[in-house]
């Protein structure tokens, strides 16, 4: 049995977690804290073990000033210990599959004509027939796979966490020069400790009762 | 300080988490531990709070015999201990914000016209112009969040996971009549144990190096 955590535990940790709306200004998330959150994200899974993402890391408050007017001015932007931009990969690429796969060589020691199957489901998949239009959405959804793994692994560690959609693109891709690279911002979060004045953390936790989200058959 | 679980045992529970390619049909996940993940699962962040999804648990083993040709009859949907359809919604109506918000009342004890100006954010949002064509991608992402906190999760308390993209929506659907009720399937996860046989659970994880993945500004 490999248990890390027991059940109770787990649950009181994701009821602690709530959107964190004041972060304080004042208080950083230690070294070591932050390099396990980093370390947490590049675990996510991803469809194919692609990853097709980067995590933009926003330290310079001067940056952090000017996306502020394009997130709706959410304070959290510029008040939280730290600031990520998920970008997520706007095209796939037959180089950037190889990359991959590149890679599952040099960490799996297996040889490339052991993977070829793979590779051409993954061709198939990413480069076939209708495949550019979806992979905007695609890569996305796999930066949001990783946004949740975020959450709760900030949750256990205590560390207070707020997902934010609210933003202007291509006002973000302007201040971080995303496209360029091949990448858009998908989601936001902000990651540091609540404000003792932030009165939503008290606020019982709204949700659906556990069988109106489950239908069993 | 509220940590839930040191650095290190959350790092070995994610090094431990892998897509699981064969699941020993043998072993079901313990009701006290199901009923933690399904916890778990509501507990999951949404924007807005809106939580607009639900979970389809499939346990009838001949609809998952009728799933599996069209999931690419991939083994994990029969085998598993439990099956996991996360379905979408296809569109949110004024009636979806006010149930929703009928709840924080109840919840929180708010009264409606404290949430006056937040209902207008929401329908402004969710009903304004261009948002019925992005609503159904919306509502997928969404439901991604609670993929990612489901496999951080399972694997905290032991239990192996394999998220499924590769399935035939439609057929999906015809057999769990989702649409009909104003929902997709857009995403599933088998989740159980591991067999003994799985020649992948010890295979090294593959990611890029942690400098890849992050760009820090």
């Amino acid at each position: 049995m490999n248990q890390f955590l027991p059940e109770p535990q787990l649950l009181q940790a994701l009821q602690w977690r709530y959107s964190t709306k004041a972060f304080d200004p004042n208080r950083k998330i230690p070294a070591a804290t932050w390099a396990a959150l980093q370390e947490a994200l590049v675990m996510s899974a991803s469809s194919f073990g692609l990853q097709p993402y980067q995590f933009i890391v926003v330290n310079d408050p001067a940056i952090r000033e000017k996306l502020l007017p394009h997130s709706w001015n959410q304070r959290q932007v510029v008040d939280a210990s730290h600031f990520i931009v998920f970008a997520a990969r706007t095209a796939i690429t037959e180089a950037e599959i190889d990359r991959f796969l590149g890679r599952v060589v040099e960490v799996r020691g297996s040889s490339r004509e052991a993977l070829a199957g793979y590779r051409q489901m993954m061709t198939g998949n990413l480069l076939g027939d209708g495949a550019k239009a979806r992979i905007p959405q695609w890569t996305a959804r796999q930066a949001y796979i990783a946004l949740g793994n975020l959450l709760t692994c900030a949750a256990l560690l205590g560390v207070d966490a707020c997902p934010l959609e609210g933003f202007v693109p291509a006002e973000f891709d302007k201040l971080l020069d995303l496209t360029a690279h091949g990448y858009a911002p998908v989601v936001c979060c902000a990651l540091g400790y609540r404000s003792a004045e932030d009165t939503y953390a008290a606020a019982p936790k709204v949700r659906f009762p556990v069988a109106e989200f489950f239908k069993t058959i």
